[in-house]
């Protein structure tokens, strides 16, 4: 049965703000301590990542879906939008303000455990190239968790996320922001995991480009909304 | 049904005590192997913890509830307390004293297998910045812990304690020591994983201050002992 | 039941283009990012490919089975020949073309992502020891997925694939292709993770003897084609 | 219903040798890859046999129960002698040649591979320190494995004992050979992972301690052969 909004806000904003505290405050120890090889720094800041995201996926999906991601949110709204039981629409907003909000304290709270002053990121990333690598992470973002869900596989999420985030910071060329809370809340830390804000709505755009992409490429193969679906069975 | 307490003291004695031999022993080797850069001797270091961490849990959990940490011990009480099939509180105190003397012979053990004399920790921990990270490690921890208990989900506390750990380490200014009776072991070292005697009540407070906003979370996000709980049925 | 071969093929093009981004993309991040110690590239770009590999396997495994590799798409033909819902003969080609056309594709993804230019690696690799260290590699592989196969354990294959692969990364001197089509698309990237062209058709040989003795293998250690074929019951 | 013994000598065999292939091999890879660093040459190593070891596990359990120990094999005869679906006496002795000449067969694999020549290792390893390392690992080892039969949980060997070793490596002296068998087939390379063959003895008495260690701890912590045992059930 679902949760009441307020605790699904709550779980919400607890799980990206700890992601974003996770990407920013070991990106912050990477940096600081393997000053000599930048690829060492992201071989930590990535590893802890995946250990930090699978861990609040599992501590808080019962309680809202663990989305932690604008277009995740919106991609289950689209994806469940004829069954009773989907995501409601009027939720939506509320999801994504619960996210972003804690997406900024999130960077706020990893600046205060290294005594970093908050200031705006200053590194730069939009490319061409990091255009591209933000489509292709967001797309197989969204397809790999709607491939679960739709596979009757969502305990599975958990470790998969984790380890699909582990692979994307290494072979798509911007690291893998591949949301948009948590690049908003990624600006406000003028450190390894940082970004300018001037980057972040092309990143953005970027996402929701891929999102889309992942959803067709979830129509295209998952037709049905669960295994039991075409079976005349009640869904899972 | 409930195993003999002595058995289980002997579990909480070992796990604890393995534990800290993981963290000291493993720092010990890292620091020597890898001199030049302290980022990778925490990489060493932190992996190991997790593979070790997850591993006590399974190999001791069904005796003991593999807590090897006093917050833990005193969480599970207090959120089982109207249970009658929940942790006593009489069993407070002996967990308490196993896994405090566990730690200190682990941090011996860690010394005496790398030829290490003993001696009190000269590193002083207890900044600011480094409170707050136990604050939030440990709050972290009880949350997780307590949020697969009451989603029935305690099959998969071994990785994901492992896994958290492994975050904590690096998104934690202080690498997440959350635990008062290995933040005690780890001053017998004076060694990579070590922490000053100086340094240590603070911790403990700050850890006692992080366990209790876990536990408040847990009644405000799974506020059911158990998913059978508020349908009537008998506790799992 | 069986998904229609247009999805299976849609999934074997991207599964092994992906694969082929991965490793290629993650290899030429490694190289960029971590200039002074090979190892440490190996490193991350074995990580990367752990969890991406993984990771694709869930994805796509129940659209296609997750092949990802031509040896692999004969050896399940070739165990499964005598099973009237075993691997279509009719199947061989269209599977092994979507996987050669995917694994260009991803060549030339990393290489866009990354802003590298398109062009043949110059990295020779087919050295005797090499070529020994594929015939490992891919005997392994085989034996490894049908045993899973014939232990009715199917669902562990993402991980330990994914694990498999992290190993032999490093325990074969060639870093374990094992497949035919990820060879062909990494000829299309001058980068970390490059083959010369010259050097693939011998890799290609020695995959192939390697998927033999795998065969053979599977065939002395599973001699039944699921655990419950000998005991009279319908195959799993 | 139980394996026939040549299959189950096969299996321990190749399990043993590809063991020993995995330490060696990744060993002279990280030593090569990674000339200046040795934590990095441990952690490569490391991952290397976690990953593998987890595979072997998964691969050949169902037909052998993937002892690939001569410690574990005496182990479970000893834990499970009145159990008439027992480890019978009569097996170790082909079980503990089997897993010694796959061990030498591994090692001579891994030098093959690498294009090393194969001659005694000058590594000499037998301190009292190690020794110390040596007993701690094979006991926690033991422990392990005996607990997750005892308590039901053997499907979950592969993953646990791969991090086990991962621990181990880094928490003990020795780096953890904890298998007199493996300890044996590694004197055959002198490279990275090699032992000089006058610490062998040494290594593989002290590994006969541990193991003594860990099945006295069996039984003060898990009495019962099974969950089921004390209930009058018949054993798992």
């Amino acid at each position: 049965m679902p949760q009441p909004l307020g605790r699904r806000l709550l779980a919400e904003f607890l799980g990206t703000g700890l992601l974003v505290a996770i990407v920013v405050g070991s990106g912050i120890a990477a940096a600081d301590l393997s000053p000599d090889d930048v690829g060492l720094q992201l071989l930590e800041n990535s590893m802890a990542t995946v250990f930090g995201l699978a861990v609040l996926i599992l501590m808080l999906g019962p309680v809202s879906g663990a989305h932690f991601n604008p277009v995740v949110t919106v991609a289950d709204w689209f994806l469940s939008r004829r069954d009773p039981e989907g995501f409601s629409a009027a939720h939506i907003g509320p999801y994504v303000v619960a996210q972003c909000v804690g997406a900024i304290a999130g960077g706020l709270l990893a600046n205060a455990m290294f005594g970093v002053g908050t200031s705006f990121s200053e590194h730069e990333r939009a490319s061409g190239g990091h255009l591209l690598g933000e489509v292709v992470a967001t797309a197989g973002l969204v397809l790999l968790i709607f491939a679960l869900v739709r596979s009757d596989r969502v305990a599975l999420a958990a470790p998969a996320v984790g380890a699909y985030i582990g692979a994307a910071y290494w072979f798509t060329s911007s690291t893998s922001f591949a949301n948009p809370a948590v690049s908003l809340g990624r600006m406000f830390s003028d450190t390894f995991a940082g970004i300018a804000p001037s980057s972040v709505p092309a990143f953005v755009v970027a996402q929701i480009v891929g999102a889309a992409i992942g959803v067709a490429l979830v129509l295209a193969l998952y037709p049905f909304p669960s295994p039991h679906a075409h079976q005349g069975e009640p869904h899972a």
